[in-house]
């Protein structure tokens, strides 16, 4: 239907996650009509992304260097730790300012149903910078999700046998949110969670 | 927040239409883990969509030769032309099969308040085609919006006095619509293009 080179882009961009065909042709469309040097530099935005960054050698967060950001900054404590289960969930945490420690991307989380193991985590990883970095506390921030927790549960089996803490953030109601809308589950947990004022 | 190249791809993808800093961070974040040949080939598609392509220097639609497959088509006919705003439009018209005329894409439609007269169109394009093509209709295929609208009266009076006939798609019901959601402004204008069946 449409010119080679437009049909392509939309593609190309379907397979991006959230983007349909309507939106593709959208996005290509638009991408015909803006100034050739904006289209440019989008493209080559995406090339910089893949040659320019790696993943940290110790924790395997987004790094341009070998080790990222937090790793190297000598004010992070190394010995407690925030597993997430991936890169981006760590801006979600640094926006809280509440957490001084180092990291570690799992790079997911347990699901044998979609034939994620332990062997598919970077568990070996974390195992190894136990020692090394005289981890006491391990925060596990996966996901409140059935695969998140039970990631969690994996961890906390694995890790207190080598006498490290293993914490993970309390489920509750939203700060700012209305007790109406809680769910079962949620204010199930925030009940169980209650703290004396 | 992320490593300047994740950072400045996230700012680039914000400024496609329909694309909020969530959404970018989520494009970004999995164009981090796809393999890098299929981000690379994103990028490609990109820069290929504006080396490859042009406008068609008769009717302005996309094309990557001098005129696009429709003005050099022989067995379309040149004296039946459809107006519309955008490139795009021409493959929903072509999906119907109803047309088999050619096409003229305004860039646009008539919008004061967006600085758009008829300077800002195609239009002077489209007359000086009326003698070389012998056109004898005009199908003004604007969107029904009030811009829309504006555009196909102004180019009926425009071009009525050159003999051309200057027609407008039916507005009316939805084929497989429901009496009961049509607004009163489309049921108004079915009632108004009612036919004898």
């Amino acid at each position: 239907m449409f010119e080679r080179p437009v049909q392509r882009l939309i593609d190309e961009l379907t397979r991006l996650p959230g983007v349909g065909r309507k939106s593709a042709q959208r996005l290509a469309f638009h991408l015909l009509n803006v100034d050739e040097a904006d289209a440019r530099c989008l493209a080559q935005a995406i090339v910089d992304l893949r040659e320019q960054t790696a993943f940290c050698s110790r924790c395997y967060n987004v790094t341009s260097g070998v080790e990222c950001s937090i790793c190297v900054d000598p004010r992070r404590d190394p010995a407690v730790i925030c597993v997430v289960e991936r890169p981006q969930d760590i801006a979600v945490i640094e926006r809280t300012r509440e957490f001084k420690g180092r990291y570690h991307v799992l790079g997911g989380a347990l699901s044998p149903i979609d034939g994620v193991g332990p062997a598919q985590l970077r568990i070996e990883e974390l195992r190894s910078r136990v020692p090394t970095e005289s981890i006491t506390e391990m925060i596990i921030a996966t996901n409140p999700t059935i695969e998140g927790d039970t990631t969690a549960m994996y961890l906390a089996r694995r890790f207190k046998p080598l006498g490290v803490t293993v914490t993970r953030p309390a489920s509750g109601l939203p700060v700012g949110g209305d007790m109406d809308y809680a769910d079962e589950i949620t204010l199930g947990r925030a009940l169980t969670g209650r703290r004396e004022i």
